[in-house]
């Protein structure tokens, strides 16, 4: 699954992914009107909403993308409903030719990550029949757990060509508390890091392997050491943006060939339209600044990445 | 919660809790072939069986036990209509007075475990009306994206008097991997115990902490030195049974009120038919036989406990 994704963000030039990661306050008013009178102000009918916004956002962005990264906790908390929409946003965006992230970050062990493994990346078997719970072809795997939590995943990867991105070191503030910690002197993230391109051996695609990580943009002197340790992992990168990510901080988490990161931007695109610098398109036109927003994000990054050649 | 899990547990003299862990291969057959004839073999089969299944054994335990523990995992394989079944699961265990953990395992970063808390533990706002996407009192937490990806649990927590376990020592075998890597000659698990610590006494009950963790019982030692560590806090100890954990090896687990730790076991009773020990109820009764295993669980580890006064 990883030489997909190469080769659709090698063919579109655009290193991005969208985070569709509808809080209900992002979706504009007419469509949560729209969905509240079909189904009333319920978990369904918020869910109709989120799924609405999402499809109007993809519409007006599949062609220019290679990716989506829908945040299943942004639809579980809309409990059985929501997760429904996301379901239906998975298979909408696979549809569309997208390589769907889920934004799962789950672990366990063993078997229980073998059933996570299973119902996202994989296929249940129910008597003589099987099935796929939920059709993601990446999903953000937590490590806290070991090998043994990972694994599962990665046999699935094998079985069914699917990759994952496990967390090595993420945006949030709070994130060195545990991560930074130096173990003799290497903090936890590069131990982590090692066991992923130990991981990622056994799943390789043609250049990059199927065991990606997630490396925030908020960390960029940590992304710089990174990159160079794993010289074959995809990092998928979020906090650029609304966390406060910038293009010119990235440059460092690609390799010389262009490629081995993809960058993530949530709130900065669905809700576009809430920006100045988007407000001229107005909520009714919120897709087509999303559209703009995926527009001047590429240029951004790629404009990064030229001039740092 | 916390108040309400430790009344339970002394009024009982049972500090167990069944694991609700339903892999399709543990539900009998006669089970499974009625909700196949009903569903056919379809998601929504497999997912009325493991409820069949689930709603029998409460029905032969809840007099029992203070606590299920259902793994969302086991559920969320079998995508939309296996999570519906997880939430009548939580629902059913609560109209019959049992205190429910979610073993979910989340952690994000803060907005995004906000969602999750939401979604888990407190509610969602859909225009004007505020719902509970799924209704846990307890749910576990991943701690690896530090206090900011663990608070917006505890502000849910303090909210609506509900309950967390935050992962501390995990039962598997390659825990240790990044858990017990020395900082500063403390392991990480010490480390991360600290902050449940703090993070516990934000959100009190008249004793124990609202704010719990998850120690593994195939690691007694350690259970020994972190239980001294946070006096205040109530360990959920997975692993006892069919991962190797002995009874005997549990009793360092309690403080010296005998209270302090609840213990979890899944496979061991949710499939006691199975075991040699219980065949003689047969799959027909395999209700009775956890109902059996959960008298013996609770024998074993209070006379262990009572031994060890």
């Amino acid at each position: 699954m990883i030489n997909t994704l190469v080769e659709k963000i090698s063919t579109l030039n655009a290193p991005v992914v969208v985070g569709l990661d509808p809080m209900l306050a992002y979706v504009p008013e007419h469509v949560q009107k729209k969905a509240f009178e079909e189904y009333g102000e319920t978990l369904e009918g918020a869910a109709e909403a989120i799924w609405q916004f999402n499809k109007a956002i993809v519409d007006a962005t599949y062609d220019l993308i290679p990716a989506v990264k829908p945040q299943i906790a942004m639809y579980e908390q809309f409990g059985v409903p929501g997760l429904a929409a996301f379901a239906k946003t998975c298979e909408y965006c696979k549809s569309k030719g997208l390589v769907v992230i889920g934004d799962i970050k789950r672990g366990d062990i063993g078997s229980t990550s073998g059933a996570y493994a299973t119902g996202h990346l994989g296929k249940v078997t129910v008597g003589n029949k099987q099935y796929s719970g939920f059709s993601e072809d990446f999903v953000t795997v937590n490590p806290y757990l070991g090998s043994d939590g990972v694994k599962p995943f990665i046999d699935v990867c094998k079985e069914e060509n699917k990759g994952i991105f496990v967390l090595v070191k993420t945006s949030n503030p709070s994130s060195g508390e545990f991560q930074d910690q130096l173990v003799d002197g290497t903090p936890l993230y590069e131990l982590v890091a090692r066991k992923v391109n130990e991981w990622g051996e056994e799943c390789m695609g043609d250049v990059y392997s199927n065991v990606g990580c997630v490396i925030g943009a908020t960390y960029p002197e940590m992304g710089k050491t990174l990159r160079k340790l794993m010289p074959k992992t995809y990092i998928l990168v979020p906090g650029y943006g609304a966390q406060g990510g910038k293009a010119e901080d990235l440059v460092h988490y690609f390799n010389a060939d262009g490629l081995g990161a993809i960058v993530n931007s949530s709130r900065g695109i669905i809700a576009a339209y809430k920006q100045d610098k988007y407000a001229k398109f107005g909520a009714e036109n919120f897709a087509d600044a999303s559209r703009q927003a995926v527009v001047d994000m590429v240029e951004d990054i790629t404009g990064a990445i030229a001039k740092a050649r």
